[in-house]
């Protein structure tokens, strides 16, 4: 390979510079794919070609590539995916706040398989998701892009993503990019890019443990490096980083793309080169085997470089060798074409649309019921609210949907109020009430006259997520959804945009019962409503199934059984509520308010009652190295079938520091029919409790720890005590990331 | 000295265990003193005793202490004294926040120096001050303490208050305590005691950087540990930080003092230790010389570990070898008695009124100033608002007029109603119009009309400062003054407290043009008052002397020069905004707002307008332990005398990481007649710009830098390029923390 060839493999090029209405355009592909290329990408996104457009272009590029360039390598065609392929026609399924709500990591691996059958039809065959990020600023809009707020939620939920989307084998399916490494959650001021402040314990215990646990245990097959600085060192341009810990610590043997223009920040944000040429060879140095989407930086630069001397060729060649790797791995050098006319075939089956509704059901989260509201008994609902009758207001960033006009879709989303006005039996009074951002309250009395000639009103509110790309200029002060969530949504204020507390409270006036649905991708502050409303159902953003999955819990077809995976604050000026603060941060009350949160992590209702007996040890004392079973009797002793979410969380109760509060170890969805009981098992290694040690070695220390079943973070139901006999260092071989589950029927 | 007589060293008692109604309770001397005693406080603060009873009570223990135990060793008598000696008939001179508003290093030394000498008229030798915290979350309470948000402001700061403190050399004076080590004001939350989540290098340029700059310039002779844990660490068990850093690293050689209940914490709060002698064992070890404010865990948990052997006894030895020396430099030995006559006539003289009068002038911030509103040329004047009758309302945390009932010490601090009403030729129309934070509006009116009967309306509002210990019970949601700043007066909002903001909105709501002063040691978040008022004067917790020092600049005889050290935030929401993020935390926006501060730091108005001339560089290179001088002129070009505050930024403009957009080197606040011109040169040395490279190594890098004269961080009048020549490791010897400067008279 010349030194252009192997440069041309660290680049890639987005779709929107190939084609021309659609068609690709030959001098294009020529500039660009003339010396082979690493990636092209986002076919259906940029490109907007529909599934049988995109595979043909995909086999054409690649037919080109492999027949008019001299090495004839092709290149890897990549997608955006989180909740669904990104492209027209996509089954769209919950945003990932959501599939983390369901606490279901089965479930989420058979909706990135689903995904998968959809991106594998149109020739794709690496994906940039998930989001490994912890979430611990709310203001930060990607929240709803993460599994939340814990560490261990995230990284369960990400093998499981990642599991569903790869497939069995390494060699097999979609390459998953886990991103953003590291930390992008807990940015300063909570705003995308900005500065990462956290000391090197926390990094590795809370933001790079999901990272390391999924390249461990679901073998994940490409990195995504973040935007920001850690204390200073862009992680872009950090070697330690992307090399020593990722690949030397962590045993990482993928590759490791940049996010996007994030070698270009290296000169116009960091400032830590003056050219391209200096910011190519630091990030490659650092470890970026490939710049996306564009090769700006990289391409020539790194050419240049090689023949200056400035970069040593051996690491060019190891980054090739990597790209070249993962594309042997992938089968684009085998005989291999993309089916146009399948390609439709491939998508919005009816085995996805029933994924996606099963997924939607399993992430409602019921946070408040009082008095048995729901599920309703009314002969008339009042509908309310601008997130009731709007298909791209149940979709989250990165869907599609949430970004283009529905006219370049086919939308068959299903809205609350559709599906609320197919049900039999049941007469809909609907209203709008206010738009999502807009200022006019002229609705309100309507929404309000509404509620009054119903059994019981029902406000569908939140916030819009993902930016409207026809409605981008507007004035955002006039705009009826100004979008305060997704990528670059950051906000100051976690309450509900617009006016849309004003509709709720004029509903609230009424003497009609208020159902609260938040279908929101923003984890809200808004503590008067849950204060004054009798039921609030978090919908987050449902997807394409997601207004009857709505409908369904509404009316009690479907039991909802979801908890939440982020603590929801009172109000922004409280922020951090994470749960697993260390006891000085959780305990410290502000002069007008405490520092706990409206509703905890893990918490979430249900229409029966479960009841929790007989937790047992099998063990009062483990070695280091060894393992316990924590067992316990969940029974349901209510009236309907439902599912409750089993949780497992220790505690250090005297540590050589200061330790969180509590941290989750292990949970497990279980369904229960009236009066059944489950024995829920968790197998705890006793390496899952250890942590850095003074020298930043982690250790399993010696001592006292408490094994705490809890309904949710607080709602501890039953503990017993637990004694680590012994102090050891954490070999890497020995440690076990996750808590293996058993569940046995229970005689009554 | 016997293993008890040694851990009694290491100490301390409060005066309220050892006097009953005033007097010396003899068992409990006997009790607290039999074995002597390292450290025994606050006479006058919590024992609230008269500077003649405390100066008594001080002689007769130190006495006891002579004559009555086996070893004869005197105590160490220590008070807070923040803005003023904390006890009974003390002058209060400005609370911190506001002397680093001034930005005269040498004014505030005059301040200490002054509050030493009240401090010597009782026999204190030791005080617990000032506070080096850099102020990074403006909901803390205690920001009102700090000197700001920007470590090199702090360290001059600090610097000058210890030198004031402690006299010209190590064995004079008051021993001052740098407190909270470390980094107490970045915690999580903004709340008190919460964890500290940082990075290293974070760690070290911002929060360690007031130390070392303290201790090596100005020989600071204690450090008082933070309460809360950095990375899980807690700074009161943390050996790296309180002997491996302070000691090795900086050299400190004094006495480390617990904050109060430490040492106690570790059990209760960090969970680290189970028993007392576990606790003391670790703070010990970890470099904890003193037990504050009772010897709780020390004293017999200490012998007990010595003697099972736990503790080893050198390590006990080393604390009290420390103690020992203080007491001796300290001259407690010697044949020295407090003169309880003598001891009244050091307080309140006429010139400690007169210094208290310039600080509380020098402080006084002038935010904006539409068409010149200020200096008034009004006949009549409303005043308006909670702030502008209540001497206890123009104190901060920690002075004994803010907590005490004013019966309890014969204030006559002067409130700038009073200073108003004794102006010749202005009537003066005063209405309170509400309360500091009581829900009643009714008097509004009352308020408004005023205004409209006036020529001018002024509007004294803000937060009141520490608790009121007479008040501390009552149901907050009705009481007229609840704290929101002060120490355990942390805050979810930035805004004015109570109805405040509605009184500040009736009055703009007149045709009576409104001037906003400010009277809080709160950095509050008002961005529609600063859009809508045409005036606002930040005239922070000014102390005795405040009313006068405010009706001075309202009326004109004297023009403000203090500029802010703290970015005012448009929100809570949009924290951090301190000036020195580095860039992409700087300039990501948010939905609805940037991330631009209302006022920046540095930001302050005069009466007069000064213009900048001729900034010229010494040389356009320089070595990396050279130095370099940049020189500027600044001229008053108004009509009349004033102060400006000339500053020196600098940025690195191409850093091997990402740096602060601009970090301030130097300030100048030269006097400046009518058409007057000086010529402000300032000796940077190339050491101040080093930062810490990969491997945490302070070093200056090679590369460009620009220079920058501004009138605030934001508002850059000059700039000009500098080269440093290479890269160098910066030896601890080599090392400057401050920028000489030098003024020189410039012929027009």
């Amino acid at each position: 390979m010349t030194l252009e060839e192997k440069a041309a493999q660290l680049g890639s090029v987005n779709a929107d510079r190939l084609l021309e209405d659609g068609e690709i355009d030959d001098d294009a592909v020529e500039e660009w794919l003339g010396e082979g290329i690493g990636h092209f990408t986002r076919l259906g996104g940029e490109g907007g070609l529909s599934p049988s457009e995109a595979a043909r272009v995909t086999d054409e590029l690649q037919s080109y590539l492999r027949e008019e360039t001299r090495l004839g390598v092709p290149a890897i065609p990549h997608e955006e995916c989180l909740s669904g392929y990104m492209g027209p026609e996509a089954t769209t399924f919950p945003q990932m706040l959501g599939m983390a709500s369901a606490w279901n990591p089965d479930l989420l691996e058979t909706v990135t398989g689903t995904i998968r059958g959809e991106l594998e039809g149109i020739g794709t065959v690496h994906a940039l998701s998930p989001v490994l990020d912890v979430a611990r600023d709310l203001r930060w809009g990607r929240v709803e892009e993460t599994f939340g707020e814990d560490p261990y939620m995230v990284a369960r939920m990400a093998c499981a993503y990642v599991s569903g989307l790869q497939g069995d084998g390494r060699d097999d399916g979609i390459t998953a990019t886990l991103k953003h490494f590291v930390g992008h959650g807990a940015t300063d001021g909570g705003k995308n890019r900005s500065s990462l402040n956290v000391g090197p314990r926390e990094l590795r215990e809370v933001h790079l443990f999901p990272y390391e646990a999924t390249i461990s245990e679901a073998n994940a097959e490409s990195v995504m490096n973040a935007y920001h600085d850690i204390d200073g060192v862009p992680c872009a341009s950090s070697e330690w980083l992307l090399t020593d810990v990722l690949r030397g610590e962590f045993g990482f043997d993928g590759t490791v793309v940049s996010d996007y223009y994030s070698v270009r920040h290296l000169v116009t944000e960091h400032n830590t080169a003056n050219t391209k040429l200096e910011a190519a060879v630091q990030a490659l140095e650092a470890g970026i085997d490939v710049e996306l989407p564009y090769t700006e930086y990289y391409g020539e630069h790194l050419v240049e470089a090689v023949e200056s001397g400035e970069l040593a060729e051996e690491t060019l060649d190891e980054s090739v060798r990597r790209v070249l790797r993962e594309k042997f791995r992938k089968g684009v050098f085998d005989e291999w074409s993309v089916d146009e006319d399948a390609a439709a075939d491939a998508f919005h089956t009816e085995g996805a649309r029933s994924v996606a509704r099963d997924a939607a059901r399993e992430s409602m989260t019921l946070l408040k019921n009082d008095d048995d509201l729901l599920p309703l008994e009314a002969d008339s609902v009042a509908v309310i609210g601008p997130k009731a009758d709007d298909r791209k207001e149940l979709m989250g960033d990165y869907a599609y949907a949430a970004h283009y006009p529905e006219e370049e879709y086919e939308s068959d989303a299903i809205t609350p109020l559709a599906a609320l006005e197919s049900r039999d039996g049941v007469s809909v009074n609907y209203e709008q009430g206010c738009t999502i951002s807009g200022p006019s309250t002229d609705g309100l009395d309507a929404a309000a006259d509404a509620a009054v000639e119903s059994d019981v009103a029902l406000a569908f509110v939140g916030a819009r997520s993902a930016v409207d790309f026809s409605d981008v200029d507007a004035d955002k002060a006039e705009r009826p959804s100004v979008p305060t969530s997704g990528e670059g949504c950051d906000v100051t204020d976690l309450g509900l945009p617009g006016v849309q507390s004003e509709l709720v409270d004029r509903l609230l006036e009424t003497d009609t019962p208020v159902v609260v649905v938040l279908v929101s991708g923003k984890p809200h502050a808004i503590p008067e409503i849950a204060e004054q409303a009798p039921a609030i159902l978090a919908a987050w953003l449902p997807g394409d199934e997601g207004g009857s999955a709505i409908a369904d819990v509404l009316f009690g077809e479907y039991n909802p059984g979801g908890k939440l995976p982020v603590s929801l604050p009172k109000s922004v000026g409280q922020l951090p509520v994470y749960y697993n603060r260390k006891e000085n941060t959780a305990n410290k009350t502000y002069v007008y308010t405490d520092s706990d949160p409206v509703y905890p992590f893990g918490h979430g209702l249900s229409y029966t009652e479960f009841e929790y007996d007989d937790l047992s040890l099998s063990a009062e004392s483990v070695t280091p190295l060894g393992t316990v079973t924590a067992s316990v009797t969940v029974t349901n002793v209510g009236e309907r079938a439902g599912d409750e979410v089993v949780q497992l969380y220790t505690r250090a109760t005297n540590p050589s520091q200061a330790r969180p509060v509590t941290e989750l170890r292990g949970f497990e969805r279980v369904s229960l029919e009236p009066g059944e009981s489950k024995r829920v098992s968790f197998e705890l290694s006793a390496t899952q409790l250890a942590y850095h040690d003074l020298e930043m070695t982690l250790t399993v220390e010696e001592g006292p720890y408490e094994v705490q079943i809890g309904r949710s973070s607080t709602d501890v139901v039953a503990t017993a005590e637990l004694e680590v006999t012994g102090t050891k260092r954490v070999p890497k071989t020995a440690r076990t990331y996750f808590t293996e589950t058993d569940v046995e029927p229970e005689a009554e």
